[in-house]
């Protein structure tokens, strides 16, 4: 209980069993999480009845001793408690994720969860057959129970509101949809006058073959580059690219498209910048919310910020270019510019929002969070679903999906809830926020130029990870960043770049 | 709960309470079983004292499910019940591990647990300083610690027997013992006699180097060979070799000598036997005794049966020493006759028990039984144990260990726990038993010479997977052999293939 640097005065007892209650909450976490990143990374595909088995009794475990009613008394014991700073976060962030389940009643969980894995075969179904309307009334019953859980949560609330906070906790809805608002109004134009100018950037890798285990070297070696501590991590391939993990072993996985190189090592660096943020965090507080990540939408402002800022820029390709060249001859004539063009191409074409570029990619976000808030709230009804998708689609796009398999049937996120999509642009946002106050501090060029990446990792640590959940997330931005969330950096961000590259 | 052929009677619910908690230990055990293996195989370092934590809460909830009073509740209600066969085998083997745990106080598992980690500590740097006096203490409280364990498990029994029981259900100490005094009558003179005879064995694979992705690739042919089936399992490495998992996910473990491929090959091998057990359990019976290996000896029985049956037969060589040949060209003039010797060579000058061959090892086994039994019972106080561990190794063997780090402190075995190594030799005992029966049902020579290994892998199946815990271990074996355990193939394998082999 070394809470860092505050301290500490007589610790309640309630707060010394609930910090144990909550380091068993967190074993049982990471348990499932090794268990998920085996199954998504080593097990033999034979081996998922009994994982399926194992993952849901860890999940059941870990949910009686969160929902027990001594947790409760701990709570209330502690209410009003004389306790430091840092210890009243432990205790807010851990009352409210007990709130936010132990309101809920355990048959509901069951028959959101039953309906959830229904809900997904279904959606499978119904993505083949392009046939929306097999898929609308599991969707129907879906929001009903969604909707039920959040009002179980807290009556008095919007359930949208409530669906939100369960993703973004401590950053408000107001917030974040007026950033949205000024990313919509700011990008659709802008997005419009790249497609009109027509300017093809350069294409350089394509028209080649580069072998799996080639790219895995590249990405190894982009990795030692960028610091990743081996100690504590590991990289490996997975379908689809995720970071899994803590302070002590966070590890990345990424993929290979054998006619693109960049794939593999984008996604490389996104998940090295996740890692980086399980890494920072304090190892003397693993187990409790100070050691925790504060909420998805930080977490993609750390990826993000190596992906954009670092991976994205000129500097990077003049330093790593070289050893690109040097796994792959066959790209030994690609020049500097040409390979930054190729990391920065928008396409706005494109239809599918896992394969979108760094521009297009919010505008599919902000569709998703409105057709959830205007279905949730009843504004919208199943059956509009899909037309108002290609609306959309073709407003903010320009291009319009000539099946629903590659409009709104495309993702299977409803199955796993609603309002969930605001962290990835978020962490967009963020991240550029967070690069220009770091070059208040720091020449972040230069670094990135010169290949020294510790004095980044480092501003981050200090400024972001540390910090766990001491902080609201309202309040670590502005510690970290000097003001609140703004549109203002990333849209600066984009439009010097873009206009830039396409010579607008 | 489809347990087999019997037909279901109507089922209490308190059976089917039972099962549905037995499903859950379950589950944590191979949750644990995974971190265990990522840890071993996957994990980077620095990922340890998370880990720990882990499996800490892990084993601390089983735990704590299985010694619930609810539990000792459905099983008195069960006493007696109108149960099928298999039902009762069920309750039978629940209860027992349920009273095994339930009865000792949990402060004494914890400062047994405690203890046995420090004495982990003392024993490395003891061992490192060839200093028997530092572990002594360790040791003599350690012993006072399981002794008071078993006596909270059963007053009325011996510690002793109480300890092996622990490891060996069912199946008498009386039955192993007589069994071990065989073993012992007949190997020391047979050991001797090789060694005076002083021919030497073919050692053909020597002086050449062997690296390890090649070394890799034979293992996986020779598996490929067996029949392992890589929808259910997978081959890595590590320092120990082990097999790890159920009947959905059986995965094994080797490593490399660059000097030797007969070291990597043989260990895959003896794993693979492993996973044969666990991938022929029924996989309908998951969770719950029926469906989880009978004991440690039945096991080994059946990794033994793979390693010495079929590996170190002639056969096998002249199926498999091509694909050797071909992995390693440096090999092309080695002979089937060499090949055979080399995997059966005999050298009783070794001190060290991992190292040993086929014949020294289970002298090695008889010793540390021999040893326990004394110390357990009082009759061997702390200070004569390495001049009795050296003596014995003298009338066995016939070499003396010069130090005891060779000797008595080669093993980290007593930290977790004594009359723990009856299964090794068992499991040879029982696998040439196992051999024999299958020769009445089988032309194994000629299976093994044509590669076709399906049909023992179902035999065995048929005949010990298939039941679980069905039978006690004494039935089982009657069940699978038709005759009590007993030394007599054992002895007669190894007494027709050494007097060949030494030309005795």
């Amino acid at each position: 209980m070394s809470h860092g640097d505050e301290s500490a005065t007589d610790v309640p007892d309630a707060y010394r069993t609930l910090l144990e209650r909550s380091e068993k909450l967190t074993n049982l976490q990471m348990a499932s999480m090794v268990l998920g990143w085996d199954q998504r990374v080593m097990m033999p595909e034979g081996g998922t009845p009994a994982r399926a088995k194992q993952l849901s009794t860890l999940s059941s475990l870990r949910h009686e001793l969160l929902v027990d009613e001594e947790v409760g008394a701990w709570l209330d014991e502690l209410d009003g408690a004389d306790l430091t700073g840092a210890q009243a976060a432990v205790v807010r962030e851990l009352r409210r994720e007990y709130e936010r389940s132990a309101e809920v009643p355990a048959e509901l969980i069951e028959r959101l969860t039953r309906h959830q894995s229904e809900t997904q075969q279904v959606w499978q179904e119904a993505k083949a057959a392009d046939d929306f309307e097999r898929f609308a009334p599991a969707l129907s019953e879906l929001i009903d129970l969604q909707r039920e859980r959040a009002a179980a949560i807290d009556p008095t609330e919007s359930p949208y509101r409530t669906m939100y906070e369960n993703g973004q906790p401590y950053l408000p809805l107001e917030t974040v949809e007026r950033v949205f608002e000024e990313l919509r109004e700011h990008l659709v134009p802008l997005i419009a006058e790249i497609d009109e100018r027509g300017r093809e950037l350069a294409r350089p890798f394509e028209g080649h073959t580069y072998d799996e285990e080639t790219q895995m070297a590249l990405c190894e070696a982009a990795l030692d580059l960028l610091g990743y501590d081996r100690e504590h991590g590991r990289l490996d391939t997975a379908p689809h690219p995720f970071m899994s993990g803590n302070q002590f072993d966070a590890r990345i996985t990424t993929r290979f498209d054998e006619s693109d190189p960049l794939g593999a090592l984008g996604a490389t660096v996104h998940e090295f910048g996740h890692a980086t943020y399980q890494l920072g965090l304090r190892k003397e507080e693993y187990g409790n919310p100070l050691g925790s990540p504060r909420s998805s939408g930080v977490h993609e402002s750390q990826s993000r910020f190596w992906e954009n800022h670092v991976y994205r820029s000129r500097e990077f390709w003049e330093l790593f270019l070289p050893t690109v060249e040097e796994h792959f001859p066959q790209t030994e004539d690609v020049t500097v510019e040409e390979a930054y063009q190729a990391a920065n191409r928008v396409y706005p074409d494109n239809l599918i929002r896992v394969e979108a570029d760094e521009l297009t990619y919010h505008l599919h976000i902000i569709l998703r969070c409105e057709i959830d808030r205007a279905f949730v709230e009843g504004e919208l009804d199943v059956a509009e679903i899909p037309e108002v998708w290609n609306d959309k689609m073709d407003e903010y796009l320009g291009v319009r999906p000539e099946t629903d398999a590659a409009g709104c049937l495309q993702d299977t996120h409803w199955s796993a809830g609603f309002a969930n999509f605001h962290g990835y642009t978020v962490g967009s946002v963020l991240a550029a926020q967070l690069d220009a106050a770091m070059r208040e501090d720091l020449d972040v060029d230069g670094c990135i130029r010169d290949g020294e990446f510790a004095p980044l990792r480092e501003w981050q640590a200090e400024h972001v990870h540390r910090h766990g959940q001491r902080y609201p997330t309202e309040e670590l931005i502005e510690v970290a960043t000097g003001e609140p969330l703004t549109a203002e950096y990333f849209l600066d961000y984009v439009d010097e770049k873009f206009a830039d590259l396409y010579e607008l």
